[in-house]
C-alpha cells in the first residue's frame, strides 16, 4: 500500500487526541468488557466531547442513549473506538467509513500479531480505511489518553482505581499496552502525569514516529518516553530524536531487543524488526536520545526531568539519615560513572558551624547531628543551600533512611529543588516507614526515586544530555570526484585489497605503497622499488582473510626471499577447501605499528552508514574494544568515542610509547564516514584493519571492501 | 587490651539475645527521647522478661515503677541499655559493674566515632566492663531485637509504627543502625521477618563476628545478612564464612568502602578499616558468601533465599501479562549472566494446548490469553507446572504488569513456590495498582522483588551458592622444605631476579634456565651453553623493574652480540637516577610465547596470602584482566578463575593459535599460591611476570620478589 504523507498523519494523531466527538462500538454495561470499561473510564474524567455508545443490541448502555450504527448517529464522528470481536470488525470499519469517521481505535486483538490469516484481515482493514481516509491505532492495543483535554480511551486497571488523570509534561508512547499501564501505575505512585499516552499494538498505519514528532510540537509535552521494540523508517525516526534535541525536548527510550533473547521475545511479541541494537544505539545516542533499560526506571527519569533542574557537572554530593547509607550510595556514585564531590575549604568552613559533630565531610550523616532541636527543616535548609553553592558540587542526593522527622524533611527538599539552580536527587530507602515523606514528594510531584541506582542512572542520563554536543561536517567534494571514478570500476562482490585501497586513498586516506606483482620477476622489482623490508600478500579473487590461510608474509628482507615466498602463495591457494585462484601477490611497504587499529564501515539496513574504530589488532574481536558512530559524526564524537575505549591509553603515550597523533586519526575516521556516507547502500562494508599507527605516522596496511549495484 | 576468649564473646551474645532481666537506665515517659521509645518498644511485643526502668528522679517511669540505679533493683539483670548521656554513661558502667549486670547494650554517641576525647572515653568504659566481666554491645548503636523470645531493644521508627515483631528466619547484622531501621522497615513491606536483628555501632567490644558466629550456631537463623564497613580481624571472618558454607547457611553481604569513594565515607563514619575490597571481595566470594552491592536488595534477597526453592539451572523462563514485559525482561536476563530457556519440544506440545494464542513461545505473554475465562488460577498452575518441569527450565521469573485478577495470580505463584522444586519469582510492576497482590504475597511471605533486576540478581547469586564448591589442597612436604633451604640465604628487601627464579624453582615451577655473568667472558660461555638466541638481563640490587631502564635485551643471536650488549648493559646503570651498582648480567634461554600470563602472590594485611592472575604481557597492567584468589584456592577455583579472564581465549586456541595446557597452568598457580601459604608476611610480594604460555609449554621468564624477616 502506498504511504500516506506525514503531514495528514500529523493532523490524524492531533484529531485522535483532541477530538469533538467519539463513538464507541461495543459499548457494553459490563465493566468486564473492553467496551464498557473504556467507556466508562471515557466518562470518568470529564471529556467535554459527545460520547456515542454504539450497541446495535441496545437502546441504553451506561445510562447513555446507545446508537445500532456509527451511521445512525447523523453527526460528526471524529473518533472511532473498535471494541467488537475480530470477526466483526470489518463490519465495523465499513460503517465507520460510511459515517465519515477520521480515526479509528481498534483494540481488538487477533491480527498480524497472531499469524498470517490475522495478517490478512488487518490488510483488508488497512485498505479499507485508506480507501475512506480514514487513519488506525492499532490493533492489539490498550487505546490512548490525552490529560490536558480530560479525555482518556485507554483501558488501564491504573486509570480505573485512581479518579484523576493527571495532567503532566511527559509525553508517553508505547508499542507495548500492558508496560504502558505499568507505567501508568508507577506515574500514579508518583504524583506525576503525563500530557498524553499512548500504546500502538500492531502499528497497523499510525506508528511511534507519528507520535513523536507530535510530542515534538506540543506544547504540553515537554519531556518525551518512549518504549520502542522496533522502529519501522530508521532514518525518519532519527531525524525526529535530532528535531526533539533541536527543540529542545530530551527523548528517553527503553528499547526492547537489546539482546538476542530480547530481540527473540519482541519478534513473537508484535513481529517488529528489533534491528541490531548497538547501530540503535549509536544512532539514537549521537542524535542526542537517552537509554533507559527498565520501564520503571523510564518513569522515574522522565518525571525527574520535569520538576528537577539540571546537574551542573558530574559531582554528587551524598547525604543521608545514616553513615552506613551515605558510605553505600558513595560506592554507587563511583561506579554510576558519576563523581563524589568534595567540598571546598570555604563551603567545609560554612558547613562545620552547622555540622560541628558531623564534621562537614561528604557523605553527610544527618543521623550524627543531635536531635530535633538542632536538625530543623531551616537548619537543612541551610545545609542544603551551603552545599549547593559550592562550586565543586553538581547534583546532590538525599537518601533517606528510617529517620525522625521524614516527611518535614522531604518538604525541606521539594522547596530546595524549586529554589535552586541544582537538583538534589531524593531516595526514599524507608519503605513504608517513610509513607508520609512519600506522600509529601508525590503530593508536591517531586519523583521519589526507588533506590540509590535508579536515581544516579537519572543524573547521570541528564547530565550526558545537558552536556550533548554534536557538529555537522562538510564533505570534501574533491574526494567525492575522486571516489566516484574508483567505483566505476568496480564489480560486485568483494573488493580486493589493491581496489579498497586504492579508493581509500581516494577518499584522502594515506594507505601502504604497494604493487600487484604477477611473477617472481614483479615481485621482486616492485620490492625494490618500495624498499626493504616488505610484505607479500596473497591475491585471490576468493579469499577475504588472506592471513587464515598463511596468505600474508611479514619482514620479507631480499630477492632471494621474495622468490620463494611467491611460490609458497602460489602453492597456498591449492590448500583451499573449494579451490581458489591464484591472481598475484602484492609487495608492500611493510609499515611499524606501536598500536593497530581498525577502521570500518557498514551499511545498516534501518540506519544507513555506520562508522566502526578498534584498537588492538587481533585483540580487536577478543575484546570487542570497539565503537559504533554513525556515519555522520563529527570529529568531537569521533574523538570521544576513541578516548572512550579501553585500550586508549596504547595511543596515549602508555608505558613510554609515542603518543599517537590523535587529530590525525579522527582525521581518517571522518573521512571513512563521508565515503561510506556518499556510498551509502552500494557499499555495504569497508574496512581498513590494520590501520598502524606510530607517533605521527598512520596509514593503512590492510583493507577490504563489498561492493553491490 | 586483652583480647577475650571467643567462648565468652559467643556466651554474652546469647545473654544479649535472649535475657531474663532487662534494667533501663535512662528511662523515660517522654517517647521522643531513646529511654523512653526504647522501653515502650521492650514492652510492646511481650517480652517476657523482667523489665526494670531506671531513673534517679522518677518513682514511676510509662507506669512502671523506677529504680534509682541498677545496684537498687536486688535483682540479677542480664541486660542493661544504657540510653543516657554521654558524660553520665562512665557513672553508669560503675553501677552496671557494682550490680553485676553481664552485658550493656550502649546505644549513647560521641564516642570513638568524634574523635580523640570520645575515644579516650570509650577506652575508659571498656576498662570498667572489663574489670567486672562486661561486655558491651555499641556504643553509638541503635540495639537489637530477638523476634524468637519476643524482645526489642532496638530504636527503629519500623519497629513503631508496627504492632507485631515478625519471627523470621534471616539473621541481620548491621554495622550501621540507620541502615539496620531501613532494611527493618523493607523487611515489613516484604511481611518477613528476622530471627534477630543487631546493629554494632562503634563494636567496642562484641563485634560483627561474635554475632556472626551465633547465627551460625542458632537455630532459628537459617540465612545471615550482613551490612558490614571494615572487620577486625578477616582471618576469623573467612574462617567463619566457611563454617557457615559448611552448615548450609547462605551468608549474605553488603560491603561498604567498595570504592575509594565509599572507604572515605566509611572512615568518617565510624572509623572502620574499610580495607582493600579486592581482597576482601575474593576471600568472602571463595569462602562461599554471596556479594550484594545495595541494602534494600539484601534485605528482598535474603527473605527469598527463606521463601524460595532453589534455581536448578541458570536457564529462566520469563511471562509477563505483557509482551513488553516479557521482551524487556529477556533482554535483562540476558544481562545478568542468566540464560533465557528454551523449552523442549515436549513441553511446547504441552503447553501449545493451554496457549495456542501465545504460541508457547518463551517469554509467555499471558496478555495474549483471552481472559478470565480461560486464564483461570487453575489454567496459571498448569502452565507453571508444565513449564517448571522441563528440565531446561531451572527458574521462572513472572513479572507482573497491570493485568486483570493479579491477587489471584500472586495466589498461584505462591503456591507453586510452596508446591515446586524450582523457584518463581515474582515481580511487582503494577506499583500501587498491583496492591492486592502486593498484599497476597505480604501476607503469605514470597518477596515481592522490587523490579527485575533485583529478582535477577537474586536468582544469580542463589545460584553460584548452590553451585559453589571448593576443595582443599594438600601442601607438597618436599617442596616445602626445598623453600626453607632457599629462603634462609635471603637478605630483607627485593630479592634478585636470579634469586626469585632459585626460589620458584623450589617451589617446583618451572623457569627459563639462565646463569649470572659478571664478564664479557662469561656472559659467552653461558650463552653458548644455553643455546642460541639468548636474552640477557641487567642484574643490580637497586633495579627492579629492568625494562624501564633498557635492562633487557631479546634475541641475542652470537657471541659478537653479547659482548656488545653486555657493555651496554654496564653503561646502563650509570644513567639511573640516584645511581645503581652493575651486579652483572643474567644470559637466558629466549622462551617463546603465544601467551604471557602474570602469576603472583601478596600478603594482605587482613586477609593474608593472596594469589593473582592475570593475562596480556604488557596489557595485563592496562586492561586489568586479572583474578584475584585467596592463595589457599584449590584447582577448581584456579581453573574457573582463569576461565573467567577476558583474555582467556588466548589461551585456548584463538585465532588458530595451539590450546595452553590449561591444568599445567593450574598447577603452576596453585604451587605459587602454596609458596605464598608457606612463607606468610614474610613474602609480601612475589611475582613471574611473563610467564610464556605456548601450547604444553610455559615457562617463569622473569621474576621478582620481597621478602621481609
Amino acid at each position: 500500500m502506498a504511504p500516506v504523507e506525514i503531514a495528514a498523519s500529523l493532523q490524524a494523531v492531533r484529531t485522535a487526541l483532541d477530538p469533538r466527538a467519539i463513538a464507541v462500538l461495543g459499548a457494553s454495561d459490563e465493566l468486564t468488557k473492553w467496551g464498557g470499561s473504556m467507556l466508562a473510564l471515557l466518562r470518568k474524567f470529564g471529556f467535554r466531547g459527545a460520547v456515542y455508545p454504539v450497541n446495535p443490541r441496545a437502546d441504553l448502555v451506561q445510562g447513555m442513549k446507545a446508537w445500532p450504527s456509527v451511521q445512525a448517529i447523523g453527526q460528526p464522528v471524529d473518533v472511532a473506538l473498535i471494541a467488537v470481536p475480530q470477526q466483526r470488525t470489518e463490519a465495523a470499519f465499513e460503517d465507520c467509513a460510511a459515517a465519515g469517521v477520521k480515526v479509528i481505535l481498534m483494540v481488538t486483538s487477533q491480527f498480524a500479531e497472531s499469524g498470517a490469516e490475522g495478517a490478512a484481515l488487518q490488510d483488508r482493514l488497512l485498505a479499507i480505511a485508506r480507501r475512506a481516509g480514514m487513519r488506525i491505532i492499532g490493533p492489539n492495543c490498550m487505546g490512548y489518553f490525552n490529560s490536558h483535554a480530560d479525555m482518556s480511551l485507554l483501558n488501564s486497571q491504573a486509570l480505573m482505581r485512581n479518579d484523576r488523570l493527571i495532567k503532566g509534561e511527559v509525553a508517553l508512547i508505547s508499542q507495548s499496552g500492558a508496560l504502558a499501564g505499568a507505567m501508568l501505575a508507577r506515574a500514579y505512585d508518583l504524583g506525576v502525569g503525563f500530557s498524553f499516552c499512548v500504546s500502538l499494538g500492531n502499528q497497523a498505519d499510525l506508528e511511534v514516529c507519528d507520535f513523536l514528532e507530535h510530542a515534538i510540537d506540543d506544547a504540553h509535552s515537554r519531556v518525551i518516553a518512549l518504549y520502542v521494540e522496533g522502529v519501522k523508517d530508521g532514518a525518519r525516526f532519527v531525524d525526529l530524536l535530532r528535531r526533539a534535541r533541536a527543540a529542545g525536548k530530551p527523548v528517553l527510550i527503553v528499547k526492547a531487543g537489546r539482546t538476542a533473547l530480547g530481540q527473540q521475545a519482541v519478534q513473537s511479541h508484535t513481529a517488529s524488526l528489533a534491528g541490531e541494537f548497538r547501530a540503535f544505539e549509536s544512532q539514537v545516542r549521537h542524535a542526542g536520545a537517552v537509554l533507559v533499560d527498565d520501564f520503571l526506571e523510564l518513569v522515574a527519569q522522565a518525571a525527574a526531568w520535569t520538576r528537577l533542574p539540571a546537574p551542573s557537572g558530574p559531582q554528587v554530593a551524598v547525604l543521608s539519615g545514616s553513615g552506613g547509607g551515605g558510605a553505600v550510595a558513595s560506592d554507587l556514585v563511583g561506579e554510576s560513572g558519576l563523581q563524589a564531590a568534595t567540598l571546598s575549604p570555604a563551603t567545609v568552613q560554612t558547613l562545620l558551624a552547622l555540622m560541628p559533630e558531623a564534621g562537614a565531610h561528604l557523605p553527610f550523616d544527618l543521623g550524627a547531628v543531635p536531635g530535633p532541636s538542632r536538625a530543623t527543616p531551616d537548619w537543612l535548609r541551610q545545609v542544603l543551600e551551603t552545599m549547593l553553592a559550592d562550586p565543586d558540587v553538581g547534583a546532590g542526593l538525599f537518601l533517606m533512611t528510617t529517620m525522625p522527622e521524614m516527611a518535614a524533611t522531604a518538604a525541606t527538599v521539594v522547596d530546595i529543588n524549586r529554589a535552586s539552580a541544582k537538583p538534589v536527587a531524593f531516595v526514599n530507602a524507608a519503605s513504608s516507614a517513610g509513607a508520609e515523606a512519600g506522600a509529601k514528594l508525590k503530593a508536591e510531584g517531586l519523583v521519589n526515586f526507588a533506590n540509590i541506582k535508579e536515581a544516579l542512572g537519572y543524573l547521570r542520563n541528564r547530565l550526558a544530555w545537558e552536556r550533548y554536543d554534536n557538529e555537522a561536517l562538510a564533505p570534501d567534494s574533491r574526494a567525492q570526484t575522486a571516489i566516484k571514478t574508483i567505483v566505476n570500476g568496480f564489480q560486485p562482490g568483494l573488493v580486493s585489497e589493491f581496489d579498497a585501497k586504492r579508493l581509500l586513498a581516494a577518499a584522502g586516506i594515506p594507505v601502504t605503497r604497494g604493487e600487484l606483482a604477477r611473477s617472481e620477476d614483479e615481485a621482486v622489482q616492485a620490492a625494490a622499488a618500495i624498499g626493504w623490508p616488505v610484505v607479500m600478500k596473497l591475491v585471490s579473487a576468493q579469499i577475504s582473510h588472506k592471513s587464515d590461510v598463511g596468505g600474508v608474509v611479514l619482514n620479507v628482507t631480499d630477492a632471494h626471499a621474495v622468490r620463494s615466498h611467491f611460490r609458497a602463495l602460489q602453492q597456498a591457494v591449492k590448500n583451499v577447501p573449494g579451490g581458489a585462484t591464484f591472481d598475484g601477490c602484492l609487495v608492500q611497504q611493510q609499515a611499524r605499528a606501536d598500536v593497530e587499529v581498525l577502521i570500518g564501515t557498514h551499511w545498516d539496513p534501518q540506519f544507513g552508514a555506520m562508522l566502526m574504530i578498534g584498537i588492538g589488532g587481533t585483540l580487536v574481536e577478543l575484546l570487542k574494544d570497539t565503537a559504533l558512530l554513525p556515519a555522520s559524526a563529527g570529529p568531537h564524537a569521533i574523538r570521544r568515542a576513541v578516548e572512550g575505549l579501553r585500550l586508549f591509553p596504547l595511543l596515549d603515550g602508555y608505558r613510554g610509547k609515542p603518543r599517537a597523533k590523535l587529530d590525525a586519526l579522527v582525521g581518517v575516521a571522518q573521512r571513512f564516514g563521508q565515503l561510506a556516507t556518499q556510498l551509502g547502500e552500494r557499499l555495504p562494508e569497508c574496512e581498513a584493519n590494520p590501520v598502524m599507527v606510530a607517533g605521527d605516522s598512520l596509514v593503512v596496511a590492510d583493507a577490504r571492501a563489498v561492493w553491490r549495484v
